[in-house]
């Protein structure tokens, strides 16, 4: 991952959330909407982000059609892109027999690298997920919407806040190896936080573009010298035009995400 | 729900969890074992419970095939039962358009009156659910499994627990017609602080038989003046034979549970 960092001079990752009532009039019609509009997007961005992250709910939504799409999509980005990293966004976490079916699912079925999780159900939730060597699991610790303050972000009488109760046991759970956290580019002043408790572990950071964070913030409170951060854009690049040319759109506000990036590396010196 | 209860003397919801491992040899060479096999399991015990619930993880971890199979076993069961409640356990949640597409999911595609929630990402992650009429949001507050104890009880300055924060949360956002909650039996003794909080809503309990849960201890601490419980088993029921008498095994297990909840109905004066 830090050498596709260094390499691409980005750390984006895009989002591939496909929503029919979204998609360019002209696939609307195809045989296979979801995998033409994907399969576009990523041809037009590949040599921009280092991952993508496809969102389970909008390809569960079509039921066994949609599914697979999304199998079909990882295999083809799979196939022409080995390097890329593919992140099932599904936030799943159930009891541990329970858990390893997911982990099934995700990790051999739809040979997807990394799945998100829940953490309320706790370590035996997790644990399943981390006993797949060469996947990663990717925990929810302070999410970018507003439900995050209902819980994440109320305070325990030691100071701390249940999303660093989350960060303090994921880094007990698994290593800089196997787990990664979800933090929030909205809450972007609270990554410090974060870093005091896993300095080392990769942030996946949804929120920036058309939820309102700040690429810059992000990067300022929440780099480290492995870069250490993959930035999750999906609506503002995959819907960046509506016909046509939307691939051609999708890679211009890529390519300008990937261009601020570029810059942030270069200035905290993880590029030369 | 409740007049199903009192008919049926019983408020059974049988896990549909079916693992191929797991499943009668006879029936793995089926073109659809799961299938087979859920709808063998419902027939044999539709008269003694209210309610099936398909752990969703099962079925993913085959795929499409695994997807198939749960769609046609929920259109099996709302054909020939209607009056069974049909539970996608899935353990979802995420940011609003996102859950959005989830609940088109499970309450179009799937045809399940009800999901079960992850209460981590907070209000707008669950709301979206409880805008389909008719159908039900069923949140995690207290597992059955050991990392219960990692955050859901965890003590605030207040005195309450994390479990005791979302129970209040979710009579805030739902009613008692559309928000259930998940309570372990292995934790039999806090449902009266749920109860406390929650008088009228539904609970559905998990943990009873493989996970060591009691059902007179949960009955104790749970019921209502509507029952007010939904008991979920799984393992000791659909696995309770290994082979061909598979289905007349499950019947006797589930009749064993559903003789022991007609008296507690009864001793609780819910029935007559």
């Amino acid at each position: 991952m830090v050498q596709q960092i260094k390499q691409k001079k980005s750390f984006l990752c895009v989002g591939l959330d496909p929503d029919m009532e979204k998609l360019p009039a002209h696939l609307r019609t195809a045989a296979d909407p979801f995998f033409e509009f994907n399969t576009s997007i990523v041809d037009a961005t590949a040599d921009l982000a280092v991952g993508y992250k496809p969102n389970l709910a909008f390809y569960e939504a079509l039921g066994l059609k949609g599914w697979e799409s999304l199998k079909k999509t990882i295999q083809y980005i799979k196939g022409k892109y080995p390097e890329l990293f593919i992140i099932a966004d599904a936030k799943r976490g159930d009891i541990g027999n329970t858990s390893k079916k997911y982990a099934e699912a995700v990790f051999h079925d739809l040979n997807a690298d990394a799945i998100t999780l829940a953490p309320y159900m706790g370590k035996d939730s997790v644990k399943p997920f981390l006993d797949f060597k060469g996947k990663w699991a990717i925990l929810l610790a302070l999410t970018s919407n507003p439900g995050a303050a209902d819980f994440q972000l109320q305070q325990f009488p030691d100071g701390e806040l249940l999303f660093e109760k989350v960060v303090k046991k994921s880094v007990e759970w698994g290593t800089q190896k196997n787990m990664m956290l979800v933090v929030g580019a909205t809450k972007a002043s609270l990554l410090e936080k974060i870093r005091d408790i896993a300095p080392w572990n990769f942030l996946l950071v949804p929120g920036v573009g058309a939820q309102g964070g700040s690429l810059e913030e992000v990067v300022k409170h929440g780099i480290n010298p492995d870069c250490g951060l993959l930035v999750n854009a999906a609506r503002s690049i995959i819907y960046a035009g509506k016909d046509e040319d939307f691939a051609h759109a999708a890679r211009e506000s890529a390519a300008e995400l990937q261009g601020r990036m570029a810059e942030l590396l270069w200035k905290y010196e993880i590029i030369e």
